[in-house]
């Protein structure tokens, strides 16, 4: 662990039989599930985990996709993500998912911090915030 | 069948073990799957199908979630589906999902009718068109 | 409710979208979650939950299914769940999906009750056991 | 690609966090994905696809899993799959799910090759027989 804060994160994967639907292609649930996977990777890679505790939750308050071209199985593709805003109680990423050079889906999603108990919005906690920044880029 | 167009439908359903995540909620990446199987079911009461086939198939080219409230393990929930949108080849849908009379989620998908050989865009079937209209609300 | 155990349940679907892989059919992996909502089904209709505690975990420690034919999107299929066998700490079922008259896959399920801290077996607790009982067939 | 047949495979991989349930273990039912996930890793490290064509198709006549321990979010395991058995027209696996010296899950898997058009059992292809092995252990 050191002092540069995490801002990014490039998952590699595989789509899996399992995610290609019967057009071939994957199923476009799947992505937000590719998003959520980078965004582990992301804090994982900060030191840091967004597991809901006892103290507190994270859920998505949006999630958006639009798709550019399928993903098929076997297919190698990255998930870009990189955090595009930090708010008081929320924080936003922004996601680009790409096979090779062809852009795949463009996404977004935003997670509000809650108190586990009550489910309200409260800050954000310190010890993850420490560790990440919003993307230059 | 008769030559009522249809514009909207409902879904109801209950939440399965499955779908919720270590956080006691429905994972989110599962309505993308309810706002789905409504369209399924609006298909379905219109007597045709959105099925790919040799000729056709219907990426979604966009999809999108904001999340009000959660859904937990065994909550009956409604996914009202409205059609929102008939363009020339893209088609666009209204999702709103509630628990009783509480706000759970609110969504929207596009899809495009492509060829199925070479994914290109081409016009809505008729015979799919002609059973379907805009939702007035 | 009343005091007749409940021993069998009968969950009948349709088969989703999502559910159905690139070859057209569903999804082995979803069966297990099939003959997990019939199990969740036959507690419910005994007026008690499996659902999870502070106290009580219940999860699996086998589950198998053969398969005989296959569904695919949008089939109306039924799933037969039985309660097989009673243990101390134990209990599993046997599970048959038809279509209509076609079998369609065979199956069991084996689970035990633990205590939520430690995950060791112990006995089924007894307002769960006071409401099902081995199906006779 | 050499002359070596394939007989086993190790695939090395996280619990992502949507294959967690809300008692904090991955649901069983993912368990025959990971399975999967290490079947088509064999077949690719051989070289050979078991993607369905529209020659042949390669449904399992049946799965099962015995599982020991859970795993849970963010876990790193080993899913170790080996040709146990191979028929005419059917193929058998024996899987060992372990994390680190920790037995995790017990499995098997069987397929049998079928013709794409009318789902009934034809000798395993020739190219894919000559890519692979039963294991010796």
């Amino acid at each position: 662990m050191n002092d540069t804060r995490v801002s990014e994160y490039i998952l590699r994967r595989r789509v899996n039989f399992y995610e290609a639907d019967q057009a071939g292609i994957v199923h476009f649930s799947n992505y937000y599930r590719y998003m959520e996977e980078a965004e582990y990777g992301l804090w994982r890679s900060a030191g840091v985990s967004l597991e809901p505790t006892g103290e507190y939750a994270f859920p998505r308050v949006a999630a958006s996709f639009e798709f550019h071209a399928p993903l098929r199985f076997d297919d190698e593709f990255s998930v870009r993500l990189r955090i595009a805003h930090i708010g008081r109680s929320s924080l936003r990423y922004a996601c680009h998912i790409t096979r090779g050079d062809t852009p795949i889906a463009t996404g977004a999603m935003t997670l509000v911090c809650v108190s586990a108990g009550d489910m309200r919005p409260v800050p954000l906690p310190p010890d993850r915030l420490a560790r990440v920044a919003v993307s230059a880029r």
